[in-house]
């Protein structure tokens, strides 16, 4: 077990090391140690040794000039100068919810990122200010498009955050194939096989095997298969490669830069765009009806569905958050649980930068 | 089979009955008939005696008053005065598409609308102008959350048009449930059963029933179960019903009122809101990038994914919008095929109000 403060100070100790400023350091440290806190294992300090190696390729830019290219009263499209993703990706949700104070609603694209942890974060930003947030990033090709052997899309995700008053706020953050990588990874290590619809072999047919991705397979968009509307699940993924990658000018589809733990995908050659997109926006409540009216309506929203009749043998009808929520009050009390693995990984990376790390 | 003429010739004459202005008539008329047209037979003329039961009881104004109770410069919430959505959901495009000119994108709420044909034709409103549409509507409660037995959503549709150059746009526009509505009821006419993951039973249970919906059951958010990723499907539901709904000031989840069609369907009382609602958006291209430039990597975008090695079986990787596009112009040359107890229907309305029908 660690605690929040342990793994979110020695994240920052590392960004540092990486040569990111201070203050860049920290913020970033944080975002990515939310991830464990809510419970997102996958996109926590998990993912550090990749950030790591992706430096050790020269493909992240610890100092970036982060600049708004273009821009209109409601958008902005945003360089981020190869910096980490948890540092550009604030930045530009701070934009993005300026901009929605200025004239209502944002959106805000952003071109020549890197892996930005979880999306919920940035969608969340927005509740403070009484506004929706949303979210959205493309991620490389491990996803094969319905009837397509070729994996042409990422996970994907979309988040998005609505406030309520009483009640806490509406969160739903998903990735846009039927189940994360991560949830292979579990598996994998489990010697398990997969539910159907999760994933296909390398030549396209169903399959249940955990390490098919890794084989030449491919996840399997929202759905599964074209009978339970994978082609809805292909619809959402593509429609965020577009966003986060055609209209900011990034790379999309194939070409979208792999994260570097991957490291059975090659890096495509030639490419379209300036590496990983993300698109962010910001409404504010108010520019439709008054924010605390709507707050209480929220309320109310919340509290029918959370009173539905479960089904048998489950206690309740959640509301999407609810379970991020509960696990990162339980990890505030009582630590996080880091897997061995992970463990290893993060010392490897102290004693790399010379930076103290307990092992427990 | 008819010409798509003659369809939309009658059903503007049926609207023109109700009460409609001639002007709305023709327009209600041809977004209603695009949906026979592109093979979306579920959301065309078969629904025309549903709008006639909706006007015998009162619910609909053939002559609203349409118009804006609050706005931003990126922002609008119309009232749509209990007017036909067909009516009212294309002049609320005409002010997004306005408002995104202005100043780069805009999002328009309505409120007090009805059912509005497909989602996907408001979308594509915004193409001519170089701008990605968006059009979100919520229905009457048919769907039930993850590990609710109570139905507490609609099948809430997401549509999303994207121009491109040389190639056809990309429009995608899809239920957020496994199955829509429609596809049981061509099982019920074939006496088939369902794949699993569309539908539940009255306890909760999953079914293959095609009837299970009427005998109180439920539809299923997209992914089908929990294991199979419902609970995103829930999330977009869920999004859809909050924006469509609860931020326009409409009623929302189990308030929102049945389409007349769904005899099996109560109605709520003690509303939450007024009516039914949408959200429509648009973004201008060039708010992030020249609309040229952006459409050439579109065209790129395109021919990637149509160019993917489909699986076995398959002839093609298919670009979203494609099928509808092929029906459209299979059914411009050689007409559109109309059911026999579709075709009895509108001999009925025919007879109703006079108007002369050919029943081929």
């Amino acid at each position: 077990m660690y605690t929040y403060t342990e793994l979110q100070e020695f994240t920052r100790q590392v960004f540092v090391k990486m040569g990111c400023p201070e203050e860049d350091a920290r913020l970033a440290a944080e975002i990515l140690v939310s991830a464990d806190l809510r419970g997102i294992d996958s996109h926590g300090v998990a993912r550090l040794p990749g950030y790591v190696r992706l430096q050790s390729l020269d493909r992240v830019n610890p100092k970036p000039n982060i600049r708004i290219v273009h821009q209109t009263p409601s958008t902005a499209v945003i360089d981020g100068d190869a910096g980490l993703g948890l540092v550009v990706a604030p930045k530009a949700m701070e934009i993005a919810i300026e901009k929605a104070q200025q004239v209502g609603t944002s959106w805000v694209a952003i071109r020549n990122s890197n892996h930005f942890g979880i999306a919920g974060y940035y969608a969340m930003m927005a509740l403070q200010h009484d506004m929706i947030g949303l979210a959205m990033t493309h991620a490389g090709p491990l996803v094969a498009p319905t009837f397509s052997q070729d994996k042409l899309l990422g996970t994907n995700p979309i988040a998005i955050a609505i406030p309520a008053d009483k009640q806490p706020p509406f969160v739903a953050d998903f990735a846009t194939t039927t189940a994360a990588y991560g949830k292979l990874e579990i598996l994998q290590r489990k010697s398990q096989p997969t539910p159907t619809g999760w994933v296909q072999n390398a030549e396209g047919k169903p399959s249940t095997d955990a390490h098919a991705v890794k084989n030449g397979g491919a996840l399997l968009p929202l759905g599964g298969d074209r009978e339970h509307g994978s082609h809805k699940g292909y619809c959402l993924g593509a429609m965020v490669d577009i966003l986060c990658g055609v209209l900011s000018g990034a790379n999309y589809g194939p070409w979208v830069p792999p994260f570097a733990t991957a490291g059975f995908m090659g890096t495509a050659t030639q490419l379209v765009g300036a590496g990983t997109g993300h698109m962010l926006g910001a409404m504010r409540v108010d520019a439709f009806r008054p924010a605390q009216e709507f707050k209480e309506h929220m309320d109310n929203w919340i509290n029918t569905f959370r009173a539905a009749k479960p089904v048998e043998g489950e206690a309740c009808v959640q509301i999407p958050g609810d379970a991020e929520r509960m696990m990162e009050a339980e990890r505030k009390e009582k630590g996080i649980p880091v897997l061995a693995p992970v463990i290893e990984s993060l010392n490897e990376i102290a004693t790399k930068f010379g930076l103290p790390f307990k092992r427990n």
